[in-house]
């Protein structure tokens, strides 16, 4: 019965997630859907992002949140499109709540379009957004074994950023057994070492994210 | 329509827990429902508790986790009854679950049941267990924002540990912000400042987390 219902909701958010895909691509916007636990930095990676990229890529944000508005508060400096969805209460956001938003935005003047999803490693990764790719957000902080107990995000991400590299020192985060969970899972999955505030290897995620836009003309190593 | 099916859930998901309420009254069995956001460190507040406090109560532990079995590895030195709940890629646990897998415990020879809920600040907030009190713990590293933007879980917890508190030198978390925009949400909630790796601050949890045993006769600072 529940599942029945479950599924019943599954299939309209495909439905709706076909739409927005086949809408972005039709305007060459790259949708990049941002998941992670609460607090482990996707907000810091979208300053350091827009601080960087904004000469080279014209960038939008959808910040989904359950309540308040800080997270976009932090991002208005950069000048870019900003919109805030609150879900009151949800845990995820669906293809429904972003289709309804993409219209505030003029896709024509757009190059990339990040969604940063609920704080929820769980259910974010259930509901496609009709996103380019999925990106998954991950903190030393929160212990190396994210990947083996929370897999269903670490299955469908592009690619994998683990976080707050710069506190590894005073943690028990088992650099080794992480890297081993995550490739039974995901063998090829690109990952990263980033410190979002201390700015460690964060030269290598610009390359890839600009590599990942749809207009060639556009990728800033050929500009 | 979304909205009535929710409500459905909800309500059978009340009824259980309201059976399962009155059995543990009934049985004098305190249970505690962890939540928090996946490695806030439920597992390793559990670890000390376990060696602490076993010689004081009878302790068991309910592990609910997506998958694997990890957390009650950890746990299986200190000889107590443990069960896992494996939902499967379900986001919380629900009292349906909890009442299943009570009849593996010996109520009669127990005191107090923690439920190590699936790590998520938002949907295990939202499913009454039966649970005598719920526990918020949230960490340093998670950023000082975390009861202003997942308000439910404050609101309701009856008590909220910060965890991680070794580690607030090498954060930007502050603390007083933290406490304002928790009063704002629950004026009088106990907040305890530990860390469960290092050993901040356990004394206190230990002392009122036995305080909260329904038998008046083992309460710690009685016996």
């Amino acid at each position: 019965m529940e599942i029945k219902i479950m599924k019943n909701i599954l299939d309209k958010n495909q439905n709706k997630a076909d739409e927005v895909r086949a809408l972005l691509k039709n305007k060459k916007v790259v949708m990049v859907n941002i998941i992670s636990s609460p607090g482990a930095g996707k907000t810091t990676l979208l300053e350091r992002t827009c601080g960087e990229m904004t000469d080279k890529l014209k960038l939008g944000v959808i910040e989904g949140d359950i309540t308040t508005d800080r997270d976009a508060q932090r991002l208005k400096k950069y000048n870019i499109p900003i919109v805030v969805i609150n879900t009151e209460g949800g845990c995820h956001l669906d293809s429904h709540s972003i289709s309804k938003v993409l219209g505030s935005f003029d896709l024509d003047d757009l190059d990339m379009l990040f969604v940063e999803n609920v704080g929820n490693l769980i259910c974010p990764s259930q509901f496609d957004l009709g996103e380019t790719f999925k990106l998954a957000v991950v903190s030393t902080t929160e212990g190396d074994d994210k990947p083996a107990k929370y897999p269903m995000l670490f299955r469908e991400a592009r690619a994998v950023l683990l976080n707050k590299i710069d506190l590894l020192p005073y943690t028990n985060f088992n650099f080794e057994s992480f890297r081993a969970d995550l490739s039974n899972i995901n063998p090829k999955i690109p990952l990263f070492k980033l410190s979002c505030t201390r700015g460690d290897g964060l030269d290598e995620w610009y390359k890839w994210i600009g590599d990942q836009n749809l207009k060639p003309n556009l990728i800033p190593n050929q500009l």
